[in-house]
């Protein structure tokens, strides 16, 4: 058995506090969204029962529908995105200097709703997520690139939090890569609950939780 | 065995003649573009020696270039897909009447060669094909959308061909659908064969052939 199905087995004892994210970055014409979708969230077809997978927004709305097409599922979109290259295209503006990505923020909410839909902005475009709350005050967003990537959580509270939190940071590096020793197990999660700590004191100042 | 790898073992005895096509549509932060890259090209690490795979631009530079570092294969870059929501973000234009796809088209073409790059351009956006090859002239031209999807290969040919012809025409769905009987072989070895036929037609009044 692949590890990747043996984590996925072992976290569905913990279903009810593990949310889990296939970081897929799909997006295909509909039949194959369709076939991609399946085989993330249809346990009974394909193994995997993942709770939401991140979708590429380039092929438009017959790409990204097909994800939301699953109860209790959720599509979590790539608006504004943590590397380098975002500002390629991501930040490409037209006429009344609308970005390419609040294009896609403004597009693809109507095709969801904030109950099927996320969004992934990058923490080190902290600054950015006040434009981005004036598009989706209620949508949830993935926040990747505190940690390693030099994202601030402090900065991503303050302009992303709504008034049900509405923020699911993400950090990887920083806790997958936190000692490459014997001690590999302490201080991973030594660094996730530090990350857990900071988050829960930034809620509780907001009376979130 | 998965029957991909069944066919792509088979593909072996042909690879002179054969072009393959891994049509993922990745495109992901370095890391893990390189590692899509290393699951189709590199034989001995995944056991697949796909000639080709499509990539989807949104994230940028670093999600593209990880394709381009292995000699003798191509990354074909998603440009002006045949899909109906490709109006969604692709014909999204900036003050100066550029389109996303012709920016995509302007910037990744920076990125590598047309030895190494193609572009995905459908047929059901053929008129398009005369903008595009101001940018790209010298690029091979991935069409799909001519057959079930309703393009149009004269009109494509029209438009699109240049002196080393720099166009790889797909029909799929017509093929691979050409019949549900027991006479599908021979249904679908028609239909592929008379499109053959159509373009060879079309390369030999250009003198292509």
């Amino acid at each position: 058995m692949l590890s990747l199905e043996k984590t996925m087995n072992y976290l569905e004892n913990f279903s009810n506090e593990v949310f889990t994210i296939a970081d897929a970055k799909r997006g295909d014409i509909g039949n194959t969204s369709t076939q991609y979708a399946v085989s993330v969230f249809d346990k009974a077809a394909s193994g995997f029962n993942f709770d939401a997978i991140t979708v590429a927004p380039y092929m438009g709305e017959d790409s990204v529908k097909p994800f939301l097409a699953f109860p209790g599922k959720w599509a979590i979109v790539l608006a504004l995105t943590s590397n380098k290259g975002s500002d390629d295209f991501q930040l490409f503006a037209d006429i009344n200097e609308t970005r390419l990505f609040e294009r896609v923020l403004e597009r693809t909410s109507k095709w969801g709703t904030s109950d099927n839909m996320m969004y992934v902005v990058g923490a080190t475009k902290a600054e950015m997520l006040e434009d981005i709350r004036k598009i989706v005050p209620d949508h949830f967003l993935l926040v990747p690139g505190v940690g390693a990537q030099g994202g601030d959580l402090q900065t991503v509270a303050k302009y992303g939090l709504n008034d049900h939190c509405g923020l699911l940071i993400n950090a990887s590096r920083s806790i997958l890569f936190a000692s490459d020793g014997t001690d590999f197990a302490e201080k991973a999660a030594l660094e996730a609950h530090s990350m857990q700590k900071d988050m829960e004191t930034i809620l509780l100042s907001k009376e979130l939780i």
